[in-house]
């Protein structure tokens, strides 16, 4: 009997041995990339302070995306937490702390907040994988998930090198999917991440910053993203030229890559097999 | 100048390039021993359902460490919650929802979870990594960690099957630990898992069930547990006899392996030499 690759249930997956091969595939492709242009890589906290995050816009732009982390109080707990207890489907709000902390909804946060009131010498490139929640209205498969892995591949420097970054890595996407016999196309998008009713929102209506790679019915399983001088500014990081710096992500969705490959080529040995090819 | 390959604030730390290195020689280790005996690599969500937690006795024994998951409630949002803000230091408890779900404070409790009800024809090896989360009273370095990674490596089966698990992997981790020059004491522990009045922590004492691998001054870098048949039994898993399974876990705590390893060697290129050797 063939076991699947993976499951999911309540927009939470838990991948097996052969999407695990996959996934391991897919991301050393992206550090080989994120290599060939120097890219540092790092892992960041697994959660953010909410006050840093605040100082970005994300409470205003995002709020109904935040997954907030908080403990049971320290009363509730001298109190005998623990004893009148038998199947305990939540702990109840009344019994938490404020939410100091959130966990990342996109990799590349912790990158700006974790760089905040420097001077780079020269343009920097970074590269971070991170695990990543952002509540729903509905989940979908490995399409959409409240909790996913998210590969960035980030460059910090003067506005005609994040674009370069970005154009040089929409091409080397294209021609990999192309070898690998995924279609994709591109497409400008409007920013997910942005309530509508935000200035970012409006400020990317005016210049789209964009660009979601497409498989299928519109399945965006990469993104490249030009924020300009927004995370510069917020987090006061400078260019040796006293500029703030501007900023460009190029993003992959690893769980939604998996899925296309598993969609396209039918089985996951056959997509082991494309991909060592 | 030479970069620390490491960072820590606030028990949350920042992995760079260097520390990368050690973290993946390390699990390249672990996984081979893990595909010795034919262990299965899976990855679990990174929430767990407060419910299924409640059925392992988890807010009985450690409410103190849970790490609770919850997001901003509806209504609020729909009152506008984005709109009045500046710098937002927290999200007040009053504006979040009831807590479902819980960031996991060991990598195996999702192994047992996942196979809730489930007959195992053979004895099962399974092995996974996952960030865990755990409140302290203290932080320490990449000793103590509010956030840190965890790589398990667990049987499933027979009392006999499991004590030798954990027996074959005593000798394979401490002769690696000789090879590597990391000197290890073992001891056996009472588990900090469980708070001191409960009944696990009882038992305990009169059945040592835990055994420590120490490095330095105490610092538990791995740990074997033998856990009877208690999840065998709390989550119906059971043997093709139809006895519910013993299980056992080898942990090992990855940032604690670095901190030691860079402790004993001195610099990060040395313990890459030694590792790669």
């Amino acid at each position: 009997m063939c076991e699947p690759a993976y499951s999911v249930a309540g927009g939470l997956a838990t991948l097996g041995p052969r999407a695990l091969e996959i996934r391991d595939l897919l991301e050393g492709r992206f550090l080989s990339w994120a290599a060939e242009i120097g890219a540092k890589p790092m892992i960041y906290p697994a959660l953010l302070r909410t006050e840093q995050l605040s100082k970005v816009d994300y409470f205003r732009n995002f709020p109904h995306l935040a997954v907030v982390a908080s403990r049971i109080r320290p009363e509730r707990l001298e109190e005998g937490y623990a004893k009148s207890q038998g199947l305990l489907p939540a702990v109840p709000r009344e019994d938490l702390t404020d939410g100091t902390f959130v966990l990342p909804s996109a990799a590349c946060f912790n990158i700006y907040l974790h760089l905040d009131g420097q001077v780079l010498e020269q343009t920097r490139y970074v590269t971070t994988v991170a695990t990543c929640f952002r509540n729903e209205n509905e989940y979908n498969d490995l399409r959409r998930l409240w909790s996913f892995t998210m590969r960035e591949i980030v460059c910090l420097g003067s506005p005609d090198d994040v674009k370069a970054h970005l154009v040089s890595f929409k091409e080397k996407i294209m021609a990999f999917a192309a070898a690998i016999d995924l279609p994709l196309t591109s497409d400008v998008a409007s920013d997910p991440f942005f309530q509508p009713q935000s200035s970012r929102a409006v400020m990317q209506k005016l210049f789209p910053q964009k660009e979601e790679l497409l498989y299928g019915d519109g399945l965006a399983i990469g993104s490249l993203n030009f924020h300009r001088n927004f995370f510069g500014e917020r987090c006061d990081i400078r260019a040796a030229d006293g500029q703030h710096v501007f900023t460009g992500c190029v993003a992959f969705g690893v769980e939604r890559w998996i899925w296309a490959l598993l969609d396209r080529h039918g089985d996951a040995e056959r997509v082991v097999e494309v991909l060592g090819a």
